[in-house]
């Protein structure tokens, strides 16, 4: 059991006694569930609750939280443990929530172009469920995290570009809030002015303030004509004028990503690719024949004059998910530059017209790093990432790690921009929550106090310490 | 001075000196001017605050709040008046705050897209400022309203169908907060995961959290080609039919107006017009040339499996100005349909599949009335008005436009759909909060609460009394 008096958490024995009592075997106290449940795939140190419940409803949540409550025991939401900001490790023990047993698509309306989804839902489990719609989802993380999740930490992706992140797509939440009580932020209307955006306030809470149990989605319809294109650019630089050309001149690009000459080698040798070692984008358009056609002549004018070779053309489905699960792969791709190793995550996003000065000065400040290291991004929205390659076992190595992305905050904060694009706040990034939003971190408190004044909700994520 | 010991407001007096002190000639306790800071554009009883302020800065803002905060005396943000649900009455004395005076466009940047303005801008103020830039900026609810104010209902408008409402183009906000206390809620990157959505929790606040006295707005690109049109339809049912299946098409229309033959008629007088008096949808297309044409076609061609007619086409900005006029101008043309009524709006939202039916059953509803009625609106999105025209000395026809009033909110909830599309609640919605959000009021309230804990920021506006 973890030390709680100091934050006045009560013991979890009683707790977890009563939640077995209604869960029966959906509450496990085994270790390596425990372990599993006490962290996601950052090199976050694993901090297992003390049990973990598996609710399959909205009506078992609401019963978790109550007792949860009464027990005065921390409650952390978990879905597919793919974060990667140290979101769900129990830092002062209590039980975590997994959601993956509610998993129910529970309505499709291809009329109304949206749905209703149970929080564990996974993003590759809705489109297979889409298929033969006509619609889909288009946010797209990478992993295939489950709708909750990507709700709780504002994900986005690779077609955020084109489609919005989790915060443009969520037209209605179903809570569970700390005490238990259940409600529904919105109905199903497109737009609504009725009160306070509440589906917003949750969308991004990280687990802090509720439970995210149901969701309503809106749904786009698939493009007439997709096509994708590789393009190799002499320098980053190049690259990323494209983008800001493109962004720019309007065009609508469906994908827009960034890799830098050591990621491609990463993924050419995960793989199987043959791409040159050198930056390149990879493009998706969406739209009619004729308006992909239009969009691509567009951008491949503006990449030839930044010095960029031809597109090497993906436009049959198989060659595109071939394309995109090689991009999605490079966090496993990179670590396998150096087996073993801790990998470590960067996550700004500013403003485009500032995105070539940032990323130039972000690679003079790899420069100085002793371990590989490899920039790649959703250049489009002006998002990159670092992955820079740690030994475990190396201090210093962390250390030096960790100085360069507190580098690459504050200058993305300088440029207007902000300390993390869409992985979340979790532990990583608390440090730098007063940087960003200065007094508004007091009143995101006062929020938190509110709606859970007894601090049951993740604790210790999100929200730094008082000053 | 009105009656405040039962809520525990301080007399007015005291706060009024103080704020003379430091605004002088902008403090203004005259009859006219208090007159007209008493009502909005609806029909509920002017209620005159006890004195208006007029500052121009940020910083003058907090000041008037803090006065207002020690003296205990409400306060209430005043824009364009032009909210039609009886946003900004004083319904417990205190100090209406003109934001007009802060009307400074403070940067406009084309290569991100973005602007950043002082509340009291207006948007035809910020399209003029953008006129040689290549860029506008979308949200248009008719009203020549403030930038602020239109945060403040999260107001949207004819082409929002396409380009969002004001929530989907707020980039970050600075707001004074009840005790004086100013915060930014966020930068101006395209996306981020960094803490509690604080911006999307002001827009649509209606002025019961706190001051919103900057907002940074995402803009957008000319399209490099536009196109009105203006289709008859032999009746409501299938101009309607004809929006549904544009919007399932996946076409994205950048206006679709639906307005009755009544409405019609009332368009033809005001505005000098000679439309058929039969319901018609007013239609805007934006995109490449290309694009136009093939939107427009696939939607004529829907149009005419409905029955409808030929498009008239305003291709010409002047011509497009006029047409587009004439659509804004509906509200003072319907009225002149029964000089000197008192108009009443109804403002419901619900999802597109939807909307046949519910226009359809609105109609009936209408039939039982003895006063002019016109239904128009903005039906791509699913939301749509009825204009009901009372006698402004008969209580009989008030009461009788709230009752159809509330049978289309409820027929709307029933939907899942919203009671205001886009005016926002005021006094208007207010009996209707709990049944769209039920439990959702009580975290409002815990959030209102938290805030302004003396209640000072417009009291009895969005939030019903604890039931």
């Amino acid at each position: 059991m973890s030390a709680v008096e100091p934050l006045g958490f009560g013991p979890a024995g009683p707790a977890i006694e009563a939640l077995a009592e209604i869960l029966g075997e959906r509450l496990s106290t085994a270790t390596s569930v425990r372990e599993h449940h006490g962290h996601d795939e950052s090199g976050w140190p694993v901090m297992p609750p003390d049990a973990v419940a598996f609710p399959e409803s909205t009506d078992e949540v609401a019963a978790v939280a109550r007792i949860c409550h009464e027990h005065r025991v921390p409650m952390i939401p978990f879905g597919t443990g793919t974060a990667v900001e140290g979101h769900v490790q129990a830092l002062h023990g209590g039980i975590a929530v997994d959601l993956t047993g509610m998993g129910r698509i529970l309505r499709v309306s291809t009329d109304d172009m949206d749905c209703t989804v149970e929080a564990g839902v996974t993003r590759k489990q809705l489109n297979a469920e889409l298929r033969d719609t006509g619609l889909f989802f288009p946010v797209d993380p990478g992993a295939d995290a489950s709708i909750g999740g990507m709700i709780s930490t504002r994900a986005s992706g690779t077609n955020a570009v084109r489609y919005g992140t989790m915060a443009e797509n969520v037209l209605s939440l179903t809570v569970v809030l700390a005490d238990g009580r259940v409600i529904r932020t919105g109905g199903r209307a497109r737009k609504t002015s009725a009160g306070y955006d509440l589906t917003h306030l949750f969308t991004g809470s990280e687990g802090t303030l509720g439970f995210i149990t149901e969701i309503t989605l809106r749904l786009h319809g698939l493009p007439e004509a997709t096509s994708a294109a590789v393009c190799r650019f002499p320098d980053e630089d190049a690259a990323v004028r494209t983008v800001i050309e493109t962004i720019q001149s309007g065009v609508q690009v469906a994908r827009m990503e960034l890799l830098d000459a050591l990621q491609m080698r990463a993924i050419n040798a995960y793989s199987r690719m043959d791409y040159p070692e050198a930056p390149h984008l990879f493009l998706e358009f969406h739209g009619s024949e004729a308006g992909v056609r239009e969009q691509a002549e567009l951008v491949q004018a503006l990449a030839a004059d930044n010095g960029g070779g031809d597109f090497t053309w993906a436009t049959y489905e198989e060659e595109r998910s071939r394309l995109w699960q090689a991009r999605h792969d490079a966090y496993p791709a990179a670590i396998q530059l150096r087996p073993g190793c801790r990998p470590f995550t960067t996550d700004v996003c500013v403003p485009i017209s500032r995105l070539a000065e940032c990323i130039r000065a972000t690679r003079e400040d790899l420069k100085s790093l002793p371990m590989p290291t490899t920039i790649l991004g959703h250049v489009g929205d002006g998002n990159f990432h670092v992955l820079i390659l740690c030994d475990p076992d190396s201090a210093e190595e962390l250390a030096m790690a960790k100085q360069v992305n507190e580098a690459i905050v504050l200058r993305a904060l300088e440029m207007e921009g902000t300390c993390t694009g869409e992985h979340g706040i979790g532990q990583g990034k608390i440090d730098y929550l007063y940087r960003e939003h200065g007094a508004g971190v007091d009143v995101m408190r006062t929020i938190k106090e509110a709606l859970d004044p007894l601090g049951l909700m993740n604790p210790g994520k999100v929200l730094p310490p008082r000053p």
